[in-house]
């Protein structure tokens, strides 16, 4: 199953919204095994709707469009349409049905530009849009399918889901592939592509497909399968190697988060966390606390941006700050000390390091940090040298803290 | 100047990456009055990509192509333009010099592949790419201009602006359209939209182009001319009613943000602010810190995810969690007052919210934050209640926050 998609709008060629349509689509058809050929976007006028149908149904089997389906009258997809299928419009009563109520839940008077949102082509079958006014359609011709849909993301997914993908899946069978992502954090793509020469040969051998998906901070790694579910086992075996060889980077499965990770492994362990931040400012607890139910295992923390903070919240020693300075082991170690007793914790987390621009030395250039855990039985502290922005190095450091954490309850 | 852009990358279609180079391309581009007349997105195929080409070339004036230019195998751009433009590869010297200065300064072998990179079409004109090792590219043909540059957005970004941009302006003049855009905060768009009626009437009989661009937890107004620097004042002007309209949600033009706007106020001031954080887990102090230089005014916070911790590091009194509990004006009050004195700053700020999707009652849903800002003189709290996921809540509590530091400070 071929499939081209094309986006219409204006607001999608002048950059004020990002095509992000394009992409769900494109992800979840490709999930099913169909083949995204190309993507148009292009402005709202019924020559470049016309020409891109055209185009589209010519060479591949579904043209799936979005976009141009709303009340105003610059709206003008559904018009060409059905020139193009060589229909008329008629009212579909069940929409306008629906509509109706959707106004009269919302107490606003219908409008005639309103009526016409349930008129469709007389060939055409209706996708219930339960989300919203504008219907999809579904329209055939020659074994080509054209699909039209509302613009508006939550509505087109709502339709995708509820009517596009089961009656593609009818027509074009069960393709669905299988695959499963892996995290990894703490060491860099080009690293791990080299290290791993083999391992991707062997899987490419065994018709997996390996996909490096970028992330701010870590790496994720999808392996499908278009043989389906029946290689589950294989690519779980793939994963496992990967599990072994990079013990302290690998973190999990899916969409599992790094503070998801942590917060699953402090409430098995029935244990608690605080934290003391200087460069990050607030960025480790901030993540900590955007997984529902933190409060079971986080308590709280210090912010101590400044050498008096670190001193008089936290009690580090004021001579480490003329000696080694306030991006160092005495220091971090003192902090993450510091903040375990105060706050009465079983872990406590401290960074200190240089997000930059300015502040950095030759020898302790900008992204030097240091990063301390206090555990129930000791302290351990380490060094990372991050490179980039002042916001990459604080969410690297984020990342790594937490990943240093997870080591430590391990 | 008409123009089409066409995306190379099977990592676009199949949704593993946004296309946001197109979206970033299509704004920068309008904004310099160019017409973006379509986006194209294809695999990186040889027909895929003549296609793309050949087509781009007979409907437009100027086609820029994206991706396709790394060291792999896969990246088949250079060879399929080489071919297109009846021309032949030579090594750019200067490219060469840069790439192995590159990876001499990483320590890093260079491989034949990496040689390639430097290899140019004879009659192209190299566009410097002073961030990666993959050189721009500029070819002329009958009148049309064809640009290609590296997928990766930093890399392409550097080249637009250092190489395209004013190569492009001198060719096409000056169209530089004028905008401005103005941040406002604390107040919902339909809610503006409607009050705000007789100004946008105004606004477009006066030719002025009205656009809400979407931005999580605020709204940012643009408003174009397309005659140019000439409608600054008028511009200047319709803004200057919407200030006087929403002193307290209008807080600055352009792409400075509000952590920016409070970091000016404080400096302007020589003020200092310190955090005292519940439900946002360091959030706000986060946001702080993202500025540059915001050591010269943020000192630090404390995170106070308990109510212990409220009580034992700010003070507050443990009555008030039985009465009126966690969430309310009396214990943001209190934090605020308890970390001012003890971090002796001018300003400090305190929340104190549910952020869910547990944690609601009838009497204090989800959503429900209180804001305390402790100034010099007096301390101001407020209540709030957003709606939405954890995720926003929290991020509309940081906005509002600093939102209400700002009207402290003025």
């Amino acid at each position: 199953m071929v499939v081209e998609i094309i986006s219409i709008g204006d607001e999608l060629l002048i950059g004020q919204t990002v095509n992000t349509n394009a992409s769900w689509m494109g992800e979840k058809l490709s999930m099913m095994g169909a083949f995204v050929n190309r993507v148009v976007t292009i402005r709202d006028t019924e020559k470049a709707i016309w020409d891109a149908i055209d185009e589209g149904i010519k060479q591949t089997d579904v043209v799936i469009v979005t976009g141009g389906l709303g009340p105003t009258k610059d709206d003008i997809t559904k018009k060409v349409i059905t020139t193009y299928f060589e229909d008329e419009l008629i009212i579909h009563q069940e929409t306008l049905e629906r509509v109706k109520g959707f106004f009269a839940r919302l107490n606003r008077p219908m409008l005639e530009v309103n009526i016409q949102q349930a008129a469709v082509p007389s060939k055409s079958t209706v996708l219930a849009n339960l989300q919203g006014t504008a219907p999809g359609m579904w329209l055939e011709k020659n074994e080509k399918i054209l699909i039209s849909l509302p613009g508006v993301p939550f509505e087109m997914k709502g339709i995708m889901e509820q009517e596009v993908f089961p009656r593609l899946q009818e027509r074009f069978g069960e393709l669905q592939f299988y695959s499963k992502t892996a995290n990894i954090q703490g060491v860099g793509e080009s690293y791990l592509a080299d290290k791993m020469n083999d391992w991707e040969n062997r899987l490419r051998n065994a018709n997996l497909e390996l996909a490096y998906l970028p992330s701010p901070g870590m790496i994720r790694l999808r392996i499908t399968s278009r043989k389906g579910q029946q290689d589950e086992k294989l690519i779980d075996d793939y994963f496992k190697e990967l599990e072994i060889a990079y013990p302290e980077n690998f973190f999990g499965y899916g969409d599992l988060s790094m503070p998801e990770v942590i917060g699953q492994l402090l409430l098995k362990n029935k244990a608690t966390v605080a934290t003391a931040e200087s460069c990050t400012g607030g960025a480790i607890g901030h993540a900590i606390v955007s997984i529902p139910g933190s409060s079971a295992y986080f308590m709280g923390g210090f912010i101590t941006y400044t050498n008096e903070l670190k001193h008089q919240l936290l009690g580090v020693q004021q001579h480490h700050f003329e000696t080694v300075g306030a991006v160092s082991e005495e220091v971090v170690r003192e902090m993450a000390e510091g903040c375990k007793e105060r706050l009465n914790v079983d872990y406590a987390i401290a960074v200190s390091g240089i997000a930059g621009p300015d502040g950095g030395t030759p020898g302790k250039p900008v992204g030097t940090v240091w990063i301390a855990i206090a555990t129930p039985t000791e302290t351990i502290a380490k060094q990372f040298q991050f490179s980039d922005n002042r916001e990459r190095i604080i969410n690297r450091t984020v990342l790594s803290a937490l990943n240093l954490l997870k080591i430590s309850i391990n």
